[in-house]
């Protein structure tokens, strides 16, 4: 057994027996696929800042940082300081409250296409609403999706997720339920629009991360997003933007401002709840009064759409509140995890180049992503086919020996709590894995 | 104008003011749609025990309880005490973490069925997830629920929830993907059964809440969930048991020990978060095993549920934990709770038999719901076409005169924080109302 892994068992020993149990009560150990990891992950139980701490009490730099939702850091303070208190005053009042009209307005000035807005609990809900608000507004039926493009869960938008992308994504789901998806070649203007052109008397929507985020942090080529938005337009089709990811990440005006998009919906999830469960449909008051339910009684005139039981609950409300107003009051956020995100791309190429070991760094602004085995990387495939082993064995050797960690072949992101040291001891640390021999091993 | 509409608005003039900012990010003024009712709802500020506060500075006697979630009151000493330390020690760690398992445990005990599980954050991804392994397992499509049944705004399930059921749900709704979901008829097994054995070949499953929650209180007759059981077991289907509602509520093993069930797979949410966002889809560990990403590597091999970004968030599951815990140590819980609810159901039914007003009270333990002008209620049809007009303007009145609150037309619930003095006070604000003459005004 290689020494990282043999070092990280060994750093380990309680999450060992923490995942013993964990897979007598969850199939795989596991309440989220993407978070199991061989040998096995180590079980945390505390978060601060830029560190996660696990049960054995190893500290570890967090490059994950929540599924990339953590943009001030775990627990910031205002964040922390507005949490402490509501959790005495309701956590779920189950009503409407002042503080989601607050979070509302703040999103409505920073979003442009944010006209009018619906709270739920979760990314994969609001994907699911804007589809069906898709539908309902063009009374069409066929959605264009990226071929290894992530929406979430939802029975919908679970198409094309895996490689291989052509097959179906296994048991369970109906094959007549995914009929009217069709999926089209990230980055790949023209036979992205032949494909549209095929379904465009049907097509009620594209759907589309402005960057790549689950498939392997692919930001999109010049005039990709904008053509597909063309054509969507000129089709009486909306163009829905998933900016569950990107949304307060690339910008405080999300990835719609950096590329200069007009979508008719959006999707926003992550850090706009800071830290809590949240996902946001909005766009179009046109489109989003479909589902008004006081202008529309009766249900045949009305796009049935959720919400949920702890949809705009306080604390969710309360914690996106705080992190919005400390984006928009201190506008040094992006100049510096941006910065960050320049040198550690920069950064890691140059280790790598000079090493003689093939690869490439994408990303762009605080994301960022090594996919070895390959020069250029435009769509899901070309991360797919990329050197997936070696990206793993990379990611448990920082972990193991380095107190870094990655979730295994997903992108990194910066937060505020990260600082130019950090970047530095990253640099570091690859430099001793490649002389480490790691990248030469066989698998 | 009505007195008790016009003490309401004279109340609630704050309310009244954040309704109009709402509606202009909302569409309607809100995110989940029950949450409106005439003339607008309150705004509430703050929640604790069992009174809401609104921005006006009203306080109200709460009985929707967050969606029936909140089963030891708002902010309870046990759970805000271990929300207040958490939340400085991170909301969202995005990977395994050791309290998950720990909930996880305690649910296994509690729910012989809940052999394995995942969690989730919402209901409505449990039962998405659930008919999702019941197709997977059965390698058959068509699901049967209930009509009126309520398992969430899942693409899939949405169906047949709102009356008139036998119309669509509305637009936006693809009518081919509602095409694999049969509706039989509540509490009418020898009709259930009828609609099940002309779909018998291809019936995946039958999910069912044992108790129609937001359809409107109405616990089943004796033998027709047993009945529905035989039928799915014996034809190869899975018997799924919607528990979101139930679970924790109607006793600390929920609705399957009340009525001896053995569900292959129960879907559970509201208490067991204990005031935070949560679904769990649970059951059968064969069942619950063909989404194990780790002895399933193949997507082909893999049923692909969810999960999601805030799936097991250390808040959720300490919350849970707290809750649980407390509900095990304490079973007066249930006894109190069950014992106000009859107080509660045995005082209306007199109440209104004595004022000659034709209603039936429905319920059962801690959960109870009034339905004028019918004396008998055993589907979501008789509570669809009861006098909803009254009961709005009954809950309306308890709100504006009496400082107590009923989500209008949906059940009350009773919590720990409740106590006998709260259903003095509902029989004597019910008394009032009645001699006011409210139920005799013209609509």
């Amino acid at each position: 057994m290689r020494d990282y892994v043999k070092n990280y068992e060994r750093k380990t020993s309680k999450s060992r027996r923490f995942y013993s149990r964990s897979t007598k009560v969850f199939p795989g150990g596991i309440s989220h696929n993407i978070r199991y990891f061989e040998p096995y992950p180590f079980f945390v139980n505390s978060a601060k800042g830029k560190h996660l701490r696990d049960v054995d009490g190893n500290r570890y730099t967090d490059y994950w940082m929540g599924h990339w939702a953590l943009i001030l850091g775990h627990s910031p303070k205002p964040v922390a300081d507005a949490l402490a208190a509501q959790v005495r005053n309701g956590t779920l009042y189950g009503t409407v409250n002042d503080v989601s009209v607050e979070l509302a307005e703040t999103v409505q000035k920073l979003m442009p296409a944010a006209e009018m807005m619906r709270f739920s609990s979760t990314g994969s809900e609001a994907t699911m609403y804007a589809v069906r608000l898709a539908r309902a507004k063009t009374g069409r039926r066929v959605i264009a999706k990226a071929l290894g493009g992530w929406h979430g869960f939802n029975t919908t938008l679970m198409q094309t997720v895996n490689y291989p992308f052509e097959t179906d994504e296994g048991p369970g789901l109906v094959q007549d339920e995914g009929q009217y998806v069709e999926s089209i070649p990230f980055n790949n203007l023209d036979a992205s629009l032949k494909v549209l052109e095929t379904i465009k008397d049907d097509l009620a929507c594209v759907i589309i991360e402005p960057v790549l985020g689950g498939a392997g942090c692919i930001p999109p080529v010049d005039g990709y997003l904008q053509g597909l938005q063309e054509f969507a337009k000129k089709n009486g089709s909306l163009f829905i933007l998933d900016e569950i990811v990107t949304g307060f990440r690339l910008s405080l005006h999300g990835a719609a401002s950096v590329y200069k998009l007009e979508p008719d919906l959006l999707t926003l999830g992550k850090i706009c709840g800071g830290g809590m469960p949240i996902g946001i449909v909005c766009g179009d008051k046109d489109i989003m009064s479909l589902a008004d339910p006081v202008s529309r009684r009766d249900k045949e005139a009305r796009c049935a759409i959720g919400g949920g039981t702890f949809s705009a609950n306080p604390l969710t409300m309360i914690a996106g509140l705080a992190t919005l107003n400390f984006l928009k009051e201190n506008r040094n956020v992006y100049n510096k995890i941006d910065r960050l995100g320049g040198m550690a791309r920069k950064g890691l190429s140059k280790i790598f180049a000079e090493a003689g070991i093939r690869c490439h760094v994408t990303g762009l602004n605080s994301i960022f992503l090594v996919h070895f085995g390959k020069e250029v990387v435009q769509d899901a495939s070309d991360v797919a086919t990329s050197n997936k082993e070696l990206l793993t064995r990379y990611h448990l050797a920082l972990m193991a020996d380095h107190g870094m960690f990655f979730l295994p072949c997903k992108m990194g992101a910066l937060s505020y709590a990260h600082d130019e040291d950090d970047i530095k001891h990253l640099m570091v640390a690859t430099e001793k894995i490649v002389l480490s021999g790691l990248f030469k091993q066989d698998s």
